[in-house]
């Protein structure tokens, strides 16, 4: 079986069954992606203050890929191992009163991230594990209109599923003929819910081994992942709830809660207190057939807060 | 500091400030309330099957309680150690074509467990580990108007949160004077959502510690849980994706996803998957800012899989 290694030079901003494959392999073949960063690197220790602090013109999040795969047809399904991750660093994360789950309620605040050997500082006190994992893995959807990378799709795409860990193996439908899979947005850490739209964002290198699963046909995106699913399972949660007949709403109160909660409690700012939930604080619907109000919890584990 | 009981012979079913509490306490003493099933009595061993096939007019859940905490004033909060349950050895969870997540999309089914030491067993080869825990926790609201015990609130309420295991503590702000504390609904297993609308649903005793936080204000339930989150974390989970931009929507799918699943993969009917999601299925919000389109993810521990 081969293995294949594409660089981060050539990348693509959007999903695109027209883009040429970078490579083809057979099933069961493995690639190393190579993947710049979510911003393409607006942010990170080789910028400046001032240049980070300039307008950012997105062209959507810089892919690597695509791999064709030999036989893979509309009908078929892929599955994805994720052997393997190598960061570069350094990271960043990044809330502003834009985009995310609490629009204009909060200001703006960068984070870069000094990525060590298994864990992340937040700031003295705080320390994140490291679970990396790709923000997006995807296939080309049907139809040759190229489609932005922002929204996930039946196809994958900017899914942030933080469970899609080294040891888990991700299942895609394929709606094109060799599927043209990429990937990118690696995320060193993200909790469930990655509510102020970043993770912590990071270039890093993913391995991939890639089957094709001839006539099973899936409806979406499925995974299996390992246990423990989480490294930050150790020391018991704290966790907020929302209580609101509207689920998305559930969802902001327990964040604005859980905000609040770090900031009485833990002396964050309220910037801090957003991020911290971004790239740690788990999002479970706690119930959704009590009517008329729905619950969703918010979920800080307590074993990032250390000495 | 005092230890009391109240048997489940006087039951309440509605919150109501005006109920006469059964029992006064001192913050940090213990009681124990033995709390009938959901569906007080209609279903169980005890009944024929021609008995639980009738109509059953709920007149709410049968709650015990309230216990009056001396000095609880509205401002303040509580903290309730949940410190241990008692099963009586059976328990039930029904679907039916009303109520739950996916209404008119199911018939019928009502599955009675046998409760075991630590487990109980759906069908040969799926073992679900009790997990028990009180569906319902609450304080009276404020006003003098009855409530229903359906929709939980600030007051707490039919909250149905897996994870107020034994080992974890409640916080709920306080509305009247002694708080009017009460509890029912005990489950011994559920998975986040309880999406069939019924856990394993079960009479039980539960002993619990409440404490008086003078002062401390907080907008609605918070809790602390210990670790590990689940028995079930064991073996790894597959899960399924809803991705709609609707997060009501997008639970519906993941959860529809998952009845596919366990119909095709594990030879379920399609009640039996609807019911086996409800006691054992975790809804986790994967992301809620890829916009337009939020992603909810279903996971089926392979724990529960045995032989």
């Amino acid at each position: 079986m081969g293995s294949y290694y594409l660089d981060d030079k050539t990348v693509h901003y959007q999903w695109d069954s027209r883009i040429a494959p970078r490579v083809v392999i057979d099933s069961g073949e493995t690639v190393t992606l190579d993947c710049r960063d979510a911003a393409d690197g607006h942010y990170g220790p080789h910028r400046s203050a001032e240049d980070m602090a300039a307008p950012r013109v997105s062209r959507g999040h810089p892919l690597t890929g695509p791999v064709y795969v030999r036989g893979a047809e509309p009908g078929d399904s892929l599955a994805i191992e994720i052997l393997a991750f190598e960061h570069k660093g350094w990271g960043w994360t990044r809330c502003s009163d834009r985009g995310g789950l609490l629009p204009g309620e909060f200001g703006t605040l960068l984070k870069l991230w000094e990525l060590q050997d298994g864990y992340t500082e937040f700031k003295p006190g705080i320390r994140i594990p490291l679970e990396p994992f790709c923000g997006i893995m995807g296939v080309a959807p049907a139809g040759d209109e190229p489609l932005a990378t922002m929204p996930p799709r039946s196809a994958g795409g900017n899914m942030d599923i933080r469970h899609l860990v080294a040891g888990s193996t991700l299942f895609l439908p394929v709606y094109v003929p060799g599927g043209l899979f990429s990937a990118g947005d690696c995320h060193g850490a993200q909790g469930d819910g990655e509510v102020c739209i970043t993770g912590i964002e990071a270039p890093m290198a993913v391995t991939l081994r890639i089957s094709l699963r001839k006539g099973y046909t899936i409806p979406g995106p499925q995974f299996v992942t390992p246990s423990p699913l989480t490294k930050t399972d150790t020391r018991g949660y704290f966790a907020t709830t929302g209580i609101e007949p509207d689920l998305l709403e559930a969802t902001r109160q327990a964040i604005r809660h859980m905000v609040e909660h770090l900031v009485q409690e833990r002396g964050l700012t309220r910037e801090e207190a957003y991020l911290l939930c971004s790239v740690a604080v788990d999002l479970k619907v706690s119930e959704v057939v009590d009517a008329p109000n729905w619950i969703v919890s918010a979920y800080l584990p307590l074993s990032i807060f250390v000495g």
